[in-house]
Parts: structure tokens; sequence; C-alpha cells
């Protein structure tokens, strides 16, 4: 039995509307202004991926299809808090090709936005009145914070070692992709041992799906992305593609030169030409397909722990969606 | 039989230690200087009353210990959490007379303390265990948020209504106040009833709480506040003594316009002694004295709502604690 990415889709397509119109119900304030920007907001949110796992996980055990809707919407908003919040961290004013709030608005009012949207997202895991569910969400909060402090302190640091970057993307990504999975296993009704193997699913999906954001961030350009190659490298970021093409030039070599330069935030005294040409050699120098192998076995730890799932359809969606993560262009 | 504010705080040591330990223990975080901040931060907090609310509200009924101080932990996180968005959002350089985060930080920085502290704060009220604990604390957040939005749109107009400031000061104070005595009350054991009088205890004494520091921000100078008397008027923020004032001079007067001026933010555009006369002009007004009996009101509405308590010490302890909120100079 197979099923394919879009029959993944197809068959929660209802739950997902129900998630939507949870989503929808929460986001609307008094204040028109500010209603219409967080209505735009919620919208325009990318795949709605964390619910999807967070139904999945639930769906191959059972349970009550009430608490896990609210579950689902509730990590969905608390993704979209932290981006808000991680947009004004960055001072980012372009996000999926579209103007952030932080073009819009005040940093003020984009910290009281995402402050307000946490705020909803946390009475919807209340809503679930499951105990474990709130410690769960709490707990993801709290490592996707983890992950934003370490990216301060190690995302500019060419020298930075692989637990460094583990350790980053887990909180930025992999965190709440766990706690999805985790949170719809417990809502399933899943024994201990299969919360456990669900929460694995998540975490290894997760660290999948961002190593391959950092490929894509080199390999796809604004036409894909909304953004130009290498996005993160002229910010300064270091990735897990750069980190494994960094490690063959040794220290004072003129191209480790240039990479320390970007890493330190200094791009803008760089000429766009000579950055371009830097991500063209990435391109071409085989650290892209590397870094995809890395994702590659993430794929397969999450797949052999998806293997618990009883419900034959679920368990092959699950499989389907893990693949996802590494066969995608944006 | 009648208790001192002092023996409340004397009585209660032994707890608010636990509780400050709790919060120290949560406040660790694993990089140096980001950890001595968020120590300091916490450190220099207040007089702690919504930890010793929430404890009165669970001494008076009976109830769990460790989940108390827990939750008790939980409120004064989430309130320092608000605390550090709160001064960014108006980017306050000096609270309680010393340098804020702001002073000290990227904005980004801030931001994610914050959440740090937030997601810190919402592990806490998971680890009581208790849905409803937790509900009540995400709907204190909620409204925290819609008081800070109201404060947004209406606090610089001049021509609020009374409902206007009533529901902006019940999100910036009340409600957290309201939900320190509602979860003190449930997880000491109340019944429905007595949880809903103590919920309005609390209400009812941060209302006047926040009208106290509204006329102490009038009343009281530098020495006291670590800001000049009249700072809200400053920064445009109209308050209640403010409002009682305005209403005496009917639109087109002279005075009337100064005020308007100031609500709109223009105190930069206005010599110093004139604003320093203004407030003088106030205090000498009798508004400040009119606005101290709108929270003497609302402090014997929540004497009477302490009532229901059944423990005679405990009970005088909340209503002593009542009074302190008007009888006070900082």
């Amino acid at each position: 039995m197979h099923v394919t990415a879009q029959d993944v889709f197809a068959v929660l397509r209802p739950d997902l509307q129900l998630v939507e119109d949870r989503i929808e119900a929460v986001s609307r304030v008094d204040y028109p202004v500010v209603s219409s920007l967080v209505l735009d907001l919620v919208r325009s949110g990318g795949k709605r991926l964390r619910p999807l796992i967070l139904l999945l996980a639930a769906r191959g055990f059972g349970g009550d299809k009430d608490a896990v809707v609210t579950a689902a919407a509730g990590v969905e908003l608390l993704h979209t808090a932290s981006l808000v919040h991680d947009d004004t961290i960055d001072r980012a004013a372009l996000r999926r090709g579209k103007p952030t709030l932080n073009a819009q608005l005040s940093a003020g009012a984009v910290i009281l936005l995402g402050d307000y949207l946490f705020a909803q997202s946390a009475m919807l895991a209340a809503a679930t009145m499951n105990p474990r569910v709130v410690a769960i969400f709490a707990g993801s909060l709290g490592d996707i914070c983890d992950g934003q402090l370490h990216e301060m302190f190690y995302a500019h640091r060419l020298d930075q070692s692989r637990a460094d970057y583990d350790k980053r993307i887990f909180g930025k990504t992999a965190a709440l992709f766990a706690g999805a999975a985790e949170m719809g296993a417990i809502l399933g009704g899943a024994s201990e041992s299969d919360v456990q193997s669900l929460r694995q699913y998540g975490a290894d999906l997760g660290m999948a799906f961002q190593i391959i954001d950092d490929v894509l961030d080199l390999r796809e350009g604004t036409q894909q992305l909304g953004k130009p190659a290498g996005n993160d490298l002229r910010q300064g970021t270091v990735t897990l593609p750069v980190m494994i093409y960094a490690s063959r030039f040794p220290e004072g070599t003129p191209e480790r030169t240039l990479l320390e330069r970007l890493a330190l935030s200094e791009a803008e005294n760089i000429p766009g030409e000579e950055i371009d040409a830097l991500v063209d050699r990435i391109r071409l120098s085989g650290a892209l397909e590397e870094t995809v192998s890395v994702a590659a076995e993430f794929v397969d730890s999450a797949k052999r722990h998806a293997d618990v799932v009883p419900d034959p359809e679920t368990r092959a969606m699950l499989m389907d969606v893990a693949d996802l993560a590494v066969n995608r262009h944006s």
C-alpha cells in the first residue's frame, strides 16, 4: 500500500479545515486594524505541517477528535507566534516573499501581536484539558527559545560543531515537530513507549526538514523562496552545507577568510557578485549533496520510529510525509 | 483579630522563599551572560504581591503546598515576562529606578528573553498538572495582551470613557491578580462559588492597586518612584486622575488644550516647567483624592469577597493586603 503526499492532504482535508476554523476563530480581536493583520498572518501560513503531523499521530491510534483539532490549532498558532517574534529579532522585512509585520508596524506592536498569538495558542493547549499535552506544549516553547538563544551565540561561528548546529535546529524546528507528534500520540491514546516513538519520529522529521531548508536556501533562488540564494550566508548564519564546505579549506586560505567574513555579518562590505560566485562554488562542491544525505538518515530514522503505528493507512501516510521533507523545492 | 502588612509577609516568608527558589531555579540558562541578566531581572522584582495573593488564597482553604508554590512562581514569572516585553514596547530605559534590559541589550535579545520567561512560566503552570489552573494562566496572558492592545488604541485619548480606562487597567494589572487568587483558591480546594469570590477579590484588589499606581505617578516624585512626577502624562498616557481633572475644563480652554497636547505625546515640545506646573495644579485640584476614593471602593468590594475564606487568620491577612493597596507610597 502506498499513498502520495497529495493523498495525505486529501484524506486529512476535513480535519485540517477544522483546524483552520479554530485558528481563525481565536485570531479575531476587537480592534479592526489588528484583526485584519492577524488574520492575514495566520492565513498566509505555509503548509500546516505541524498540525498535519499532530493529526496523523493521533489518527494512528484513535482518540478524541475535538481535543486533537484543538491541540493542532494550538501548535500552528505557537509556530506563527514564534515566527512573528523571530522576524522582529532578525528585523526581517520579508517572509515567504511577503512583507512581514515589521514592515507595517512598530516593533512594539509586533511584539504585542506575537504575545497575543502565544496567549491564544496557550489557551488552545489548555483547552485540551490534558495536563501532559500542556506540559509538552510549554516545553516546546522553552526549546524554541533555547534554540534561538543558541543561534544568537553560535550561529555566526564558522567553527561551530555539528552538535552546536544540531542543538540549534532542534530548537528552531524539530522541537515543535517532536511536540506535535507526541501530543497527537498522547491524545490518540498511544502507549507510553509508542508516545516516545512518535516523539522521536517528529524530532527526526523536524531535523530533516530544517536541514533541507538550509540546503534550499543555497540551492534555490528568489523564484522558489522569495529571497536570494544564500540568504542565510548573507545574514551571517552558518548552516550545515556551509560548515561542510568550509571544513575543506584550512584557516588562512582566501576561501576560508571570505567565509569567516560572511559569518561575521560583513556581507554589506563584500561585492554581491563575489558572494554570488561563492554560492555557485558551494553548489558545485558536493556539499549540498552531502548535506542531503545527512537529512536522508534522519528521514530513515523517522520512518523506523513510525513503524509502531497500528493503523496501516496512517502509518503509510507518516512515511510519506517523512519523504516529503527531503523531496521538495520550497 | 488584626494583622499588619508586616505580619502577612512574616507568616508567609517560608512559602515566599520556596517561591523564590523555584523562580531562581527556572531562571538559570546555559548562557552565562544571559543567565546573570535574567537572574538580576527576577531578583530585582518588586513586592511579589501576585505570589503572595495566590499563596494566601490557597492557605485560606487548604490544599497541596507543592502545586501552590509552583503556580505562585509561574504567576510571578509571567508578570516579569510581561514587564520585559512592556518595557520593549514602551522603549523604557528605566524601571523601578534601574536600567531595563532595553538599555543593555538589542531589542531582539529582549524579545527573546521575554519569550524565554513566558516559556518558563508556562512550564510552571503546566507542572501543577491542573488543567483548570493552566487555562486560567493562559487566559490571564490573553487578558494582559488585550489590555495592552487597548492601551495602544485608547490610552492616548483624553476623551476615553471610564469603561475604556477600566478595561485597560484590568488587562494591565487586575487580570493577573484575579488569576492568582482564582488559581490559589482552586489549588486550595475551594468550592466553585468560593473560587469565584476569590477571583473577584483579586480583580478588585488589582483594580485598586493600579488606580493607586496612577495616583502615585502624579503624587510622588523621583525619590519614591525612580521617575519624575507625572511620568505617565509626559508619555501621553491618560490615567483616571487626569481624566477627572480634565473633565472640569470644557474643550477649547487653554488647560484642556495643554492636556490634549500631552495626550498626543507632544511633551517634548512643551517646556518642562509648564508640565511641572500642570502636575502641581492636578495635585491641588482634589482629583487625586477623588481617584483614591474610587480605589477605596474597589478595596471595600475586595474585602467583601474575601469574607468567604474559612480560615480566620488568612481572611484577616487578605483584608490587610487589600488595605495595603491603597495605603502606600510606592
